[in-house]
């Protein structure tokens, strides 16, 4: 018999169309999970309810969308599992149970937690949902018995809160119930927005969404932040926190071009043009096959209903086995 | 067609076996609702877990004891509906859904949760899971559709915060999916122990558990706190304060007998004696039967089981259909 694969847990929360900030951060590396990995896709819209509880027709509609992306990208649903989060009530069960095992002060110290409250303007005023999300992250990476979670570099205390709540059951059933998990940090992080801004966001307008028409990813690189000092093309430009070398070091597959690409412009003698003309290039042929397949499916919703019900279906029998082994080794009533 | 009946939701923690303080504070009134309301008892053994996660068998284990009292003192399945709150997974969705209606400063704020943080010694350590039962709770109520809920006069403020949590929903559906329910605190509050402590409480070592034995209740009866000035027969004596005149007045079924002895105390001439055999009778008499069917229902599990279930399955139903209509009036994801 094979080594069963290693599990890993990822997924988005469904508050938007994906853009190419999630292609390199993200759904290109699914793309390789695929073989290596057992694969489960997380449609969060429970958690993005955390934050959109006044807005839920835009999580409900985004669910679709960014369903609609991971088939677009090449998310392959017979070897990943895409599964909509709030259709799998172990879920929230689990949440439940795992919460008298994580105190309020150790979510409130929790600096992702910390950076959120701020970020989104709570003050005082978090919703009780928001501030226990880690609790029901917790409950999602366990729930598929996941030992792989991708996450941003700014993300592993959740990952470390998810495994104090695993060593905590599995001390209480006195054996393993439920694995722990590793934090995988990927080798490319946040793309910079278009503008230079560290969190590329459709709201902000400095994205490009994965259906992008070509005159969008044109107009969006010919906007792009290249080094504001290097004024005639003979003058030394400056490399770091010029965008386009930032999104040619995440698209370019062309490694050793790139490096000579910023020699040349660090030296002078390379102009913004000729370096936004490989940007653009490379952009288009990866954008194009994304929005012709992703036009076609979105032209055939019924389809990726199916395909959502489906993985819905096998992401439920994998909780709610993992809901019952923890309820049994906790020892809660049973019939 | 007849008038529906209001639905009335009422339970118990599974913490330990019912005791006398529970048979006039709740269990007398229930049997009354079996005839006029739809009513519904809850085995909160999810909410005993908020402050019992450290163990969950003695919470496991209480779900049958309370059961058997349930049985024992006459409710009626047949009339009544009891079911397993940590078996009714739509209320597990309920709460996560309401939380992100619930800010955490609202929680703090709670009077009752206040105090049990304080009686139960959490300091800063309050479990997750218990800061946020309140909503717990709003989503039992509502999950059951409840109008009626009787509870001790602390406790006004947590429907209040349950009405809250279903104006915000019915606000955002824009329609009435959710009725507001009202508290009824019982004629009979806190009956207070045998040494005249406030709380009645089997690990204090002061209740009458409803299996109690004829010595059992005599010697409860024997070392009840009187007035400590009363050392004559013929001395007046205080009837404030005095646990046996509050005992009568919640037992002894003949008021005006219990204002004459309240009288003939006063005066003096009354001695404690005579006194508590009045009220050794009263409670022999009732307990007896309670103690008489608990026994015979305790050797037969299995139909304590199947009551379970089959109560646990109907509120399944019950609660199944608020969470989808609750999911739907709020526009989450559908298949």
């Amino acid at each position: 018999m094979p080594a069963a694969k290693p599990v890993i847990l990822t997924g988005d929360r469904t508050t938007g169309p994906l853009h190419l900030g999630h292609y390199v951060g993200s759904l290109r590396n699914r793309l390789a999970f695929q073989d290596t990995h057992e694969q489960f896709l997380l449609l969060a819209d429970a958690q993005a309810l955390t934050d959109n509880a006044h807005d839920p027709e835009r999580v409900a509609s985004n669910v679709i969308e960014v369903a609609t992306d991971y088939l677009a990208v090449g998310i392959d649903p017979s070897r990943t599992t895409i599964c909509v989060q709030s259709h799998l009530p172990a879920l929230a069960e689990l949440t439940m149970l795992y919460a008298n095992f994580v105190t309020v002060s150790r979510l409130e110290r929790n600096p992702t937690i910390k950076d959120e409250i701020q970020q989104r303007g709570f003050a005082r005023d978090i919703p009780a949902g928001f501030l226990c999300y880690p609790i029901a992250q917790a409950a999602d990476i366990t729930g598929f018995r996941a030992t792989v979670v991708p996450v941003g570099e700014d993300q592993a205390p959740l990952i470390e809160l998810t495994n104090e709540v695993v060593r905590r059951v599995n001390r209480q059933a006195g054996r393993d119930v439920l694995p722990e998990a590793t934090a995988v940090v990927p080798r490319i992080g946040r793309l910079p927005g278009v503008d230079g801004k560290a969190k590329m966001s459709k709201s902000l307008g400095n994205a490009l969404v994965l259906s992008a028409s070509p005159a969008e990813i044109s107009e969006a690189v010919r906007r792009m932040y290249t080094d504001p000092n290097h004024l005639r093309i003979s003058d030394p430009g400056q490399v770091e926190g010029n965008v386009v070398f930032t999104w040619l070091d995440a698209f370019d597959p062309d490694v050793e071009a790139v490096a000579a690409l910023k020699e040349h412009y660090r030296r002078g003698g390379l102009g913004d043009v000729a370096l936004k003309k490989r940007l653009d290039d490379i952009l288009q042929e990866l954008v194009a096959p994304i929005r012709e397949r992703r036009a076609r499916l979105a032209a055939d919703r019924d389809m990726i209903r199916d395909v959502l019900r489906e993985g819905t279906l096998r992401g439920r029998a994998r909780t709610e086995e993992t809901l019952a082994s923890v309820k049994e080794a906790l020892g809660l009533f049973a019939f």
